[in-house]
């Protein structure tokens, strides 16, 4: 439940623009990393004070600072206040229960995504808020928790693979919100085995667990559908910035971006249809099951009651009852009973009720 | 049912303009406070008579006049005359059945919203109608009942902290709408909090009551739905306003507001969802048990009805039935009834009906 | 049904613009009325022939002319033919199954409205159509029959109260649709009356007719919305409307007929959302009730069904049944079948299925 | 099912503009019959070649060619190359299982429309295409059977009726269009009587069939809302043209059209829902019905199996059992079994089970 | 389960325009045909090596290159080089798992499309997809597999049938989409077939597998509609594209397929209301049948419950129970039974219970 409706009221009332972190309360030191590069030239850091930073953001070069962990508050005020960050672009950092979003402040772009991935040991989906900051040629990312998502676009750097030396900080921030976008497809497919596993044991043997299951599995895709569609407005609202800071070549890349994100809503909404779908088949199954166990018991006690009721008429004590003294009236009333069984066995067969 | 389909007939066939007060009658007093101030000065005072405040219309400070309670007809026309409200506005605003909307007359903006809060002691979501006038360099703000909502807002404007002194009158209007959306989040909190004590519920005990309290909730549901999505058209009214009353500066806390306006639909449209699933669970859960009662109480039924039977062949009083003479009748057809007893069980535990 | 689904089929084939009758035969005159004012001078007069309205077409002052009955198609011709209407107008005026609608001839704006009233004997919403015609300094009225529902609207006129004798014709069509849309508010009023009493029979005491008069309710929403809905996009459409016969000083008043009416959409759509959820209690708390009963009854044949069996055994009559013979075995069996009876009612009970 | 998934495999790969008639193979001569008239002059003739109506085609007057049946494909073609149209228009109108469209060529307008039959016979709707081809001042219009559903404004052409010899080619494109969607207010006529009738049916006496000729009203339903929706676009398609062979003066009289259209939407969208409302009637009357008869038949059953038991313990053959040589126990079982049996019903009565 | 969501995990954090192929690795060779044509000329070529087609990008006659099989990533990235794509065109040329899309880049449009067939072995509707590169003068397709769907143009193309040797490579690829978009027809048709088999197995004798088959086509048609409702897009872009690669006389023919589009849409859509109700018919025939079998079950068992009780009576073992002396008694009881019977099936008769 708690990670569906989340607790925002310790913040009502403040004036706007408070620095209040709404993330877990962590001990831990705030990490920060620093890669700077141009096609030629590549340097990477590790920063202990967020002032070695500050340097960085008039070199002509591309400058990436990867901060993880926001519940440092002083660190994302000196960096706002360096990097000419508004007072409400630092709030939305701190406050992790932000919806994706975009905004186009003139001198950076600040854009606000959700990070999800799988927890196996909860068995539920987590998610972690990724900001960036595109500045003219410098990308700040805030990161909730230490993660090694970001590693294939470092390694990229570093060896100079694909083209993103080449190009500047707005196709930077593409390739950060791509590798956010492509880990997307790994939640439906977890999801989609456990569909897959579940689907069998429909077929064979459905339990209220079943039903339990497809709940869970539903909300999860409630939870899903609620952090990818407004990813898809931000994708689509980077495209149609009119920002300087995106140039033109780097359209066709978010335009990809933009597939890939409508592809994962795709797959989660033909997810829905399908859970519904499975939700009648249980319901329906269970059902069948229970009158067929009703069916044929109905039918036992059915054939038997008549015949109790007949052993019940010669069990009377009444004196003057003829049938009691003849020879062959004990195998006659039992021949009678089985014929009657059989007799009432045939009709039901006859209307199908067997 | 009374909170969601509201008497309006009392006004039909009155001209427009005319004003009548929707709200409850009142014997108290309209209370009446005043808050002048620039960056510099700060003054505040209790106002008796309205009159008091008409020489602040024209000062270059921002004034802020918050009246409470809507009953005093005689004191909203008063304060309309002086500021130039045209007739509607104070129908309006005397009306506390409005729905939330925004509307530009040239010389001030108009503003009506609904606060929100949950009423402990009925367990139901309580409104309460707000009407906020936006003046050059006034502000007049209309409650229904005298609260402490806007507190924090007064409090931020005496201490100067924040950002609020420096800036205008459309600055102040909108902290006071942020101060009403922020109370927004307080409700699907508590409505979260009462959906999560019953999913526990529904799993351990399902109740007729379980049931009621669903239906409760999501009637709480649509009802805070019919309050919330009216509120996001008033913002992204203010947004897109050409009015000269807006200044630039206070767009980007406008666009911070429509954001947690969405948030709260979104966290809305999620309890909607979450609480249908739950519908379909108790009701799943309420027959699985009720199959359960049946299904066993029908199968001891059913093992004994046949045993009875064989009973009643033994209990007829034919003169002629020689197994009534055999000396181990009686055991063996005990025996036999066993017998019968559990090969009818096994049965009954292959087929899973057991 | 009659009222959902209306006979049209009579005009197929005929020629567009030819006048046709589509309301009910009447025999009774049609009654004409005509008002004539400036913010000076008043006038009021019951017209004998139609032509006696001819001459004030082109005095400056505002003249209302209204028309009860649209049976005599000779009237509406005449008044046609003087006023400039497009034939197509008068067959829509005849034709009482329109749709509400807006159209804008040059000379004029055509508007169809429906007037809705609460018919308590039958216990159904009745329509009426109203069509009005605006035009420079004239507006003409036409309804099916004689109703009382301008009234206010004249007396305003003939006291002068308001601001409607200071203002042109456009305000007068603006103040009979107000006076139309306010009456809309009744029948939501009426019939959450009758959900509320309702209510309290679901919980009491539900019964078939309980699902018939949800059923009916349901009904009467779907028509009330068919009316209420295009009446939106007419008010809207009077409200965008380039045509020079609206002044700029009356569209705040169409934005607050419009206000109205989404507000009785909005209330229309809460209480079939409400309908919907009754639905749903109805149907489980009839279930419910339902497997109480079944359940308790089930569950005393089952304590019972061993018992006989045991006493059935004792009623064979074997020749050697050694316990028949001992001095104690009655009192014994009697006995162990009571322990039998309580021990299943404690295993229910634990199961908790009493 | 064959009239809703319609073959169209036949022409798969064939190039386009190929000329296959998709209607059904008749032996039939194609009829032609050709309509030419102003304001002062009238002619009409049967036509034997296709040839005779060629020189219309320049004639200032305005010509109506109407072909009855599409099966002859060289007749199509001849018409084809003379008037000038495309190789698709003619494909369009030889596949009669096209969606109602309006493509607007320079030199002409083709409009395709469905006419709507109900058959008697089958009870079912039936329908037929109907191909308009508006040029400057001739309209072509193709039937797949021969009909008498344009006899009315064949009639109006003949008389001078009306406003059609005065006006143009448009104008009469429009009377078409006036006349087919006028004959599809029978439709629901039609359907709103049998639905009228089965709801007698639904309270009196539900049975199976109720449901099925539920259902074959859903779908024919569906069947006539799949036809009337796309006629919505087309005849907003032909409002919106900016084509010149549609003439201002003919606007009115298409958003009369318009109007018509919508209200036949409007009635199916009321009778669909009035339907679904019908079926949940249905099924739950029908349960209720179930659950009466279970009910009354279950508390029998439970009332006689305590008395049974009863009476099977004083079947029991015990030596020593001092009551059965009481004298008085035979009367005072008996008694106790009716008290019993009364309590019984008085509980059920109290807990409001009978 | 495996087609609804599709593994795409494994190009998580490649860089974009890496080439990975997605489908399923073949060790045939791709294969490679030319087709170069202009009015007056035809050539046709069977390609060994991909190099010989690159002399044909300059020639002014169209060129149609068709390449079966994407498996081979050095025959694409050899295509893509001479042709000047887009590294990210050549990616998704890869990427099997595309959604349908159209991507206009200057010199040339991308579209990728789904071929769907329904295979008769697995009763599934499979799915290929196809890329088609339209350059100024020639056209480049990639199928998954070698197939003969293109075999109808490839005919026309050497026959010079239709007007395809004429026309530009615009007009080719509009004859390829046409191509893919009529072999969509079948898949409706046949799940139609489907659809109208069950029908009668329906009513004359649901099974549970009945029901598993409405799931399945349930599930297909989800399918379908996934991959047909971006097609929809897909044409109406190349529509709209402001491409001078589309000359402005293929707009027509793109409009034709874009209705048959829309006609493929509109019998899905069909065919899920037809399902639906078919679901709705399903359970409610499996429950009615269930009803009538337990009715006249539990009737049987009531009318025998009775008698038995009253043969316990006379069963009982009491000393002075006077009837059981008397001559007539049992007789009596015996008509006293039948005539208990009797009436109770009179009483359930009246009910309507049988």
């Amino acid at each position: 439940m708690s990670r569906f409706i989340k607790k925002r009221s310790k913040k009502v009332g403040l004036p706007p623009g408070t620095l209040v972190s709404l993330g877990e309360e962590k001990a831990e030191k705030v990490k920060i990393s620093l890669i700077d590069y141009d096609e030629a030239n590549f340097e990477e850091k590790k920063i202990k004070g967020v002032e070695e930073c500050f340097p960085f953001k008039n070199k002509p070069t591309v400058t990436w600072i990867n901060i993880d962990g926001v519940h440092d508050i002083e660190v994302i005020e000196k960096v706002g206040n360096h990097f000419g960050l508004h007072p409400l672009t630092l709030e939305n950092i701190l406050n992790t229960e932000q919806r994706p979003k975009i905004e186009d402040f003139d001198d950076y772009i600040f854009i606000v995504l959700k990070m999800l991935y799988h927890d196996e040991k909860e068995g539920e989906i987590q998610t972690e808020q990724v900001s960036l900051i595109l500045g003219s040629n410098f990308v700040i990312s805030f990161q909730e928790r230490e993660g090694d998502v970001f590693n294939p676009v470092r390694e990229r750097i570093r060896t100079g693979k694909g083209r993103i030396r080449k190009m500047g900080a707005d196709y930077l921030t593409y390739a950060l919100i791509d590798t956010i976008v492509d880990s997307y497809f790994i939640i439906p497919e977890k999801l989609g085995e456990k569909i897959e596993a579940m689907e069998e044991e429909l077929v064979a043997n459905p339990t209220p667990g079943t039903l339990q299951t497809i709940h869970t599995l539903k909300r999860e895709m409630i939870f899903l559908r609620k952090s990818v569609w407004p990813l898809r407005e931000v994708v689509s609202g980077l495209q149609r910035t009119e920002s300087t800071l995106i140039h033109e070549s780097t359209d066709i890349y978010l335009r990809d971006v933009y597939d890939h994100t409508i592809q994962v809503i795709d797959t989660i909404e033909t997810s829905r249809d399908i859970l519904s779908g499975m939700l009648d088949i249980y319901l329906s199954s269970i059902s069948n099951k229970m009158n067929q166990v009703m069916k044929v018991l109905t039918i036992i006690a059915t054939i038997f009651i008549p015949l109790t009721f007949i052993a019940g008429i010669y069990g009377m004590n009444f004196k003057y009852m003829p049938e009691l003294e003849w020879f062959w009236a004990y195998p006659l009333i039992l021949g009678t009973m089985i014929v009657i069984g059989i007799l009432m066995l045939v009709y039901f067969r006859r209307k199908k009720w067997l």
